[in-house]
């Protein structure tokens, strides 16, 4: 919800309801030619479904809507792709996959092109950060515990502090790595015979994917993920947080160019960027929460946790890019007053 | 996200942005007759500004887009009310207020109608459990602790257990009071003088709101809605969950008519409504949290934590209003097998 | 963990493994007279029952850890209580009862009690909070939003939107009901055929309970409780959040007396109180989520929810009870500079 | 709270408040060697103070409840050091160090004893699984999606899936590496001059710890010990989940020697390990959010975030150790039933 205020333009687009369809999509393209390199399924109809299996061949919000029925996606999805292929060729679509395969190997999709937003705009405000940090490397400035005056720091020291943590958010997350899902109704493979690790390995390939064995009921990689978001948003969170600390009237040791207006005081500046990234991250730990909780997934496959991951996630990467974004945006006009900082120390 | 498919379309529509932007108009509207009302807005300013000031005026993703600039939808929001408002009267637009007003009582509206949505469907989940309990009293059924076999009860006793929470449910989502919001820049009203408990309450009684002192960084009652639509999604997960158990193949207690299909087995009926509770119920306790740890607000407004209310609040609907459509469809499609229950006992 | 340090000695004695054993005494005590009031028990049985199942009973470290083996106190609890009972007796110790009778009825007797202190430190708050207001009720004082300088208010409007909001979280825990909880094997009484009700109704009275059905697997009582006592430590953190920022060397239109001193720097003054408060209410919102998570329970008797709930609810009145208590010492600590808040407005 | 219940007891004593209190002391003569090696402290000052700061020192309970005062333990711990120490060497007690600088680093120590721990009960768990695995490799059994009958596995692939499972949160929790905390006041080791790194690097490889630079608020160290722990967590409830699933009564597929009693019911048996698993694992998420929650930091040192870490880390530790305990339990005493399992596929 709101995130046209709280995310950012780019995640949006890559986590959308749409977006996930079109990686739906994807996937069973991929799992379509990894059969038919395997020899499951006939070149004609490969070819088929191919061409019938394209971007914008359903309506996102008709799909999530007529998966009520089923409690899954794929069910309209694969029914409006066996719709769109020649009858003698129906047999070959989703050959060998379950609902499963394809949502979470959508998923993966889906968070490794957000995760890439969220990356460069991670780098970016690491840089002007920075940046900032050279520029006033021996500015003394008062250092503050418990929010009292400690001792004498210098906002170099400071800016140091704030470029470690985003450099290791950073880190983090672009150590987190999304795979391939294919496991067939029980998770075994054995719908692809003796083909089963080398159709995975093909759509893992075409896709960009690791690799991996069925990861039906183990959800590590996924709570994986969401802790990389988490510290990503939790490091950006302090850094506003300092500023709006910093920027007090009172302390003014930070100002910042374009801050927010009021709708009551005209003359009012309010730190709105830091608002927006302390208010998108102040949601990521309910989020992370929620996807630790799903792991206990039921069996070969959940009634419930496993359906719960999908907004959970897409609201986290969601929240995270906000974080990251208006972070970004509100370093960009952030200024050091040195004079003042000197004031204090 | 996918709310098409985990949430309520009513509870969608009562809680979408352009909902919420809506209510930000009425509000406005209640505020300008209020004022004309305690002789603060001339009538012929009050009428102008009615006129303008109607459903359709802004276009609700550009107003969620406009107010990143100042972390606030008002800013926007009150710059194209007084654009539609002749020069003379621009003065009297958003009279005394602050964003905080307007958006907060506002979220009492949107609240206020998705509850009404989710009462219903509470209701109706309550009578289905009733008739399904009468229908079948005294049918004796095995009662099953930590999952094994205990001692023999009666569907008629489960179906009472059902009933008194959901009951309790309801009755806990019916107390809750939605009020207006009225504290002005600082919280003191003090912007309409003497007028101030008197434009409050007008307000209130024109949007069907409870009439209370400014509550600007009291969030109680934030808190108090979450609860009780955590209470529900909690309650209806329970009976989905029992659901889900007793119509296990190896005990099919209970049957469902309309099942889910499986994308991979056709002959599979799935408990698709059951786990569509279950997964929008897991994501309700999250958003309680982020609710709660929203709740120390700095000074006369906060920086972050009250922003992250709204789409925490928004999406909290949108689960226990899944929740309670879910169960309901769930509820009508479900058969009661009183031979099967019979012969474990 | 740290109880000494963030939480309150009266409610960590309330709460404590001991407090909860001696609770299900009661409780035994309690059902055993019932038990005789409606002729079930003979008299001589009930007094040999009596006379053993007095505090001291058993050790509470023993038998949580004898708990291991069937995942619940009362087994070794109750054949301590056979074992110091003449054998011919035995057959009536919790005669008709089960587990989660005993406990959950424990728990309510242990909650009850640590709500009652909590309750005094709220009200302790209160008062100091509208002494305060009342000594400064027209001092001016900046008022601030988003931490940046709005329009001037008076100390007495900020006390008394502090002393509102304790106040109505007061009023929240106050309405809070314990109940007995009397279910037997799967939640019918039917162990005491036609006596079940009285006997229910005979134990609450015996406790100070509510009389009410079996709640076995309705958790709306349990979460209710976690609701107010999430609103009463959300509150409180508000408060210290404030007095933080208020107090900060810049401002310092607050400061306290017998402020924490600093390992290394010794003439510094920390606002020690105020950050056991925060401390304190942040585990809170986590706790509510384990709650509320905790509310799907199986069947007849969880399989793992139910008995998550024990401690998690234990914690939860620790740092609500600590957050009252420190809330409470520092607002005695607190001093109002009227001189300099007057200069900044 | 109930750690004799739900935790393991080499946990319980790796993270009890008198082990962060030995380990604070550890810390202390660590600094002290440091100290003395760098040539800050004397040798003669140096010996003095080993020699006092010894197990035992203090009372760890006086410790914390003294603690309550300046919200820190580090005081009353360095005053009893310091009084323990002739008055000659006193200056050199905790020489150049803050709070934090003990706290954090006895935080470390503390957490990786236990992880340890943990990591034991994970390996036995792995083995065992691998064991069963082996043993029933080729045994049919039938798959279950959303509870529902699915394809045919074996009980081989369920275990792999499982033992996966295991490795992988073992591999995630292996690689977490506890380092040293040394900032000093303010987060810049300046109180060393030019020794700052080479007495941290001294600290660490004393203590086994990383050298690190100092990351006072700086918190993704800490989140990632948060979700490594909860990813164990996860794991080991979704296998308790799937034997107490496949132990129902129903099903019996597993069973289990040395099930749980009912204290109402003399012949029943439950799944009282798994049952704890899952209690215990339940309250992981919680506990993650609350240290998700807790890393945006105030400035150089917070004002609460940072305290609440410590009871939600220990907690964190002492439910994924129990999980980990009663997982090994649990599957020592599984019993796979391969006819019954076949009868089915």
């Amino acid at each position: 919800m709101f995130d046209e205020l709280f995310s950012a333009p780019d995640v949006v687009a890559a986590t959308s309801e749409q977006a996930w369809v079109e990686a739906m999509l994807e996937v069973e393209r991929a799992l379509t030619r990894a059969g038919a390199g395997a020899g499951l399924i006939p070149d004609e109809a490969a070819e088929a479904i191919l061409a019938a299996c394209r971007p914008g061949l359903v309506d996102a919000a008709d799909v999530w809507r007529a998966a009520v029925e089923s409690a899954t996606p794929v069910i309209p999805l694969v029914e409006a792709l066996r719709g769109a292929v020649p009858s003698e060729h129906r047999q070959y679509v989703h050959l060998g996959a379950t609902s499963q395969d394809i949502v979470d190997t959508a998923m993966m999709l889906v968070a490794s092109r957000a995760v890439g937003h969220i990356l460069a705009d991670l780098l970016g405000c690491g840089e002007r950060i920075e940046e900032l940090g050279r520029e006033h490397a021996d500015a003394p400035q008062l250092g503050r515990t418990l929010l009292q005056p400690a001792r004498p720091t210098t906002f170099g020291a400071v800016a140091g502090g704030w470029s470690a943590a985003v450099r290791s958010a950073h880190e983090g997350l672009r150590r987190w790595r999304p795979a391939v899902q294919l496991g067939c109704p029980v998770g075994s493979r054995v719908e692809f015979g003796a083909h089963g690790d080398a159709v995975a390995a093909q759509i893992a390939a075409q896709l960009g994917l690791e690799a991996v064995p069925a990861w039906h009921t183990d959800r590590t990689r996924v709570v994986e993920l969401a802790s990389a978001l988490g510290a990503c948003a939790g490091v950006l969170a302090k850094i506003a947080g300092d500023v709006i600390l910093l920027s007090q009237a009172e302390i003014a040791e930070l100002t910042f160019t374009g801050g927010g207006r009021s709708s009551a005081m005209p003359g009012k500046r309010n730190p709105a960027r830091a608002v927006l990234v302390v208010a998108a991250a102040h949601r990521a730990p309910g989020l992370i929460a929620t996807l630790f909780a799903a792991m206990p997934q039921e069996l070969q496959r959940a009634a419930g946790r496993w359906q719960a991951e999908w907004p959970a996630l897409a609201d986290l990467l969601r929240v995270a890019g906000g974080a990251a974004h208006h972070a970004r945006a509100m370093l960009a006009g952030l200024r050091v007053d040195a004079e003042r900082m000197a004031s204090r120390t």
